[in-house]
């Protein structure tokens, strides 16, 4: 079996599968940038990918299949936890790099569109809960260490101290409007480091 | 001039203008929390609330000018700051009313729709910001009285705290989907009281 015939849905890097699925997923988060969800129609992202509209509804099927799918190639491609040594180090670069997501005007528009999806879809409010998860996984060892070093107390819950530094940049970008500086990357990543020393994050 | 031939757009208190407003915005919040800004129809608003579709359009025009005035109902009518004496007490008064609304089952998807709506209309983007404000403006006296008691320090930045307390419940509600328990409205409070006594909120 050769790349053109893999099963429908397979991910094989570099081969054709691979291609059309980056493709896709490129004018998906494109159309989503630029129009939002509601207005995210396969047979435009098949025309803007260059893919037969076939492909796009027989492997995604739906806009929010289309989603589910976008929303997982951004966890397999999401940077790795920081290693800096100091939990203030890693909570920092986890803020700055959350905050350079929700200010790049592509990001920022995909991630609140995305949201917006999950008011109203609740399958891509599950594919959105799954990021999520996947994401606060890849962080979770810099928690870890830190408790390891004695930063923090035993029992500290990793999904809990990194919620914390993403909330506030995300209530920005779709609540009050602010903008999001280092200040607030800053501010975010030294507030979350000083509820979980003070241990109000254990389990 | 009577009540009835009172100027568009004007609020009389008990009269037939405030009551064809408070039927109006009542049936745009359950539509909107049944369905969502994409399908909130002022033709079917009007039905719901029975009142002349020519009224409807008329006064507020578009589902924009509907979800505006709908917040400019709940910044009017949004209950008043807390004054416990003392910081925390004030922070969790404030944590668990925004929890109390979130968790609501009309209430928490009324926000939601209207987050989600601002991430694609300006107008509504707006007039989500414009809410905001009037609700950090309605609680900041808690802050500025902190300051005058001595438990934080000056220059504090009201509108930083009291983001900080709701911040972390809207991340549940709209990002990660985790519950939204009395524990978590503890945390959310005390999390922003002792960042703030650190003075990471001052400007």
């Amino acid at each position: 079996m050769n790349q053109d015939t893999a099963t429908p849905g397979s991910v094989r890097p570099g081969g054709r599968t691979a291609r059309v699925r980056e493709s896709v997923l490129r004018a998906a988060g494109d159309l989503l940038a630029e129009r939002g969800f509601a207005h995210l129609d396969p047979a435009e992202v098949a025309t803007r990918a260059g893919v037969g509209k076939t492909t796009v509804y027989r492997r995604w099927r739906t806009p929010a299949g289309l989603v589910a799918d976008l929303l997982t190639e951004m966890a397999e491609t999401s940077l790795p936890h920081a290693d800096t040594g100091s939990l203030r180090g890693d909570l920092l670069a986890n803020a700055r790099l959350v905050a350079h997501t929700l200010n790049d005007p592509r990001q920022g528009r995909v991630f609140a569109s995305l949201v917006a999806a999950a008011t109203c879809d609740p399958a891509t409010a599950a594919a959105l809960r799954h990021f999520y998860d996947a994401r606060l996984a890849e962080w979770s060892p810099c928690i870890d260490a830190a408790v390891a070093r004695g930063e923090l107390p035993p029992e500290t819950d990793s999904r809990a101290v990194l919620s914390a530094v993403s909330a506030p940049l995300y209530y920005r970008l779709l609540n009050t409007g602010d903008p999001i500086g280092d200040d607030a990357a800053t501010t975010a990543a030294e507030a979350a480091a000083l509820a979980a020393r003070a241990g109000l994050f254990t389990r």
